[in-house]
């Protein structure tokens, strides 16, 4: 078994350490007396915990993958490490940088809860769920090799794919829909009138719930790929002003095929989710 | 106790006839079967139906109100009519064209289930729920009070609105959103490749549920408020180019000032429904 280190121990990285076995470190001492209360080795350092480690999975935001990944490889050169973080381009870049012996394989699970932190954690997290496995210029094809084996010791189904196609997924699949829930919301109270509230129904509530969003989801849109993400907002600001010319001039034919073709696209990404 | 009539046996209606213990009608001989299931009183007439009913409640599509209000008239002229559909500017202007002496008030019951039709139905349906009730020029005061008394007496809240401002209001807080969830599912699907399905999380899940669209509703769409919808359709596309142009621009502070905003508003609209 291969001797693996998980650094951070939130919800991805705690439910990685259980998952693994694996000693595990968060720079927040509450975090890792909680970890160890779940049954985790939380190590009092960075350097002990890397020390000896195999594999050192970096469990932390995209801005702290970058910050860290000179001193993991520093202190466990020989280590293979990889990551969580949901951007990839940033930190394929900062991959680039490293020492050329370093090994660095990027990842990312889709894998979530509404209980986030190390309370949130379970082994059981990643069953099934896709893990992306992003190829760095610090990726040969034994590091790539393993970090799926890794990926599927957990029980998650890895899927090899470059940083950009990465990225641009998470834009459409990720953020846009954070976008359009925020500027529905915010259309939706400016054209209203006091008591709105009492009106709202499941429907207008699913569809902005991810207007409450968190400031590490803001800071990652703004950081992310701010002009896919720009297009994407375009294509549809597009589409709703198409649909609104086909209501203006009376066009009932055009307006079914908008919410036609709608429902068939949706059912296309929806049908994984049933399965 | 006021003996009602209830035409129309689906969800709402079934549950309308339910909570008010009142007889009731469906042009489908199925669906009046199974409302005698129920314990519905349910006649083989419109006119048996309505036949000493001192009011008259009209559940069926807006299309249908239109259609069938001259025939309750006739039917049962010393009856208070009202109704149950959801747009209500058609349905006010078709009120206009009653005999002077007929009495009828819209109505528009702030309540749904995911199971439709007559097996959804439930007399507890309406409790605690809001009831729009839109007066028309066939609206004395007494007929206005009269609805509000039937409707309290479902366990519902009244809330007397005008014909032009509830279209509005549904507009905003039901046309918009699924239009919206639509041009999503739309965008996101085009600009994904094959095994999109695999990544698409609960987020753009229920952000896009509003897609998978009932004929009847589409219909509804084109039909109600075009203008309106076309205008916040408009007001969106403008919200989601405003957002954009802050990306492209590496605005920060318009980004955070924009989520922020979002999130506020639909803690305004969330609060309804929490309580």
């Amino acid at each position: 078994m291969t001797r693996a280190a998980v650094v951070g121990l939130g919800l991805i990285g705690g439910s990685a350490a259980l998952a693994l076995g694996a000693r595990g470190y968060d720079r927040d001492p509450g975090v890792r007396a909680r970890a160890r209360q779940r049954g985790i080795d939380a190590a009092e350092s960075l350097a002990e915990a890397l020390s000896g480690a195999e594999i050192v999975l970096l469990a932390v935001s995209t801005n702290d993958v970058v910050a860290l990944l000179p001193q993991a490889a520093g202190a466990a050169p020989a280590a293979l490490i990889t990551d969580t973080a949901s951007i990839k381009r940033p930190i394929a870049a900062a991959a680039s940088a490293l020492p050329a012996g370093t090994r660095f394989v990027g990842g990312h699970p889709m894998a979530g809860s509404k209980t986030l932190g190390i309370e949130g954690a379970r082994a059981d997290l990643f069953r099934d769920r896709p893990w992306l496995v992003v190829p760095t210029e610090r990726s040969d094809v034994y590091a790539i090799e393993s970090v799926q084996k890794l990926v599927r010791s957990m029980g998650a189904n890895p899927v090899v794919v470059e940083a950009e196609r990465h990225d641009a997924l998470m834009t459409r699949v990720s953020h846009l829909p954070h976008a359009v829930a925020a500027a529905l919301a915010r259309v939706v109270a400016a054209g209203a009138s006091a008591g709105l509230d009492r009106f709202a129904g499941p429907g207008l509530l699913d569809t902005t719930r991810l207007a409450e969003m968190s400031p590490e989801l803001l800071l990652e849109l703004s950081l992310a790929s701010p002009s896919a993400l720009a297009d994407a907002l375009g294509d549809t600001a597009r589409e709703l002003r198409r649909l609104a010319e086909a209501l203006r001039s009376g066009d009932g034919a055009a307006v079914g095929a908008f919410f036609e073709g709608a429902a068939r696209d949706r059912d296309l990404f929806a049908k994984g989710s049933r399965s």
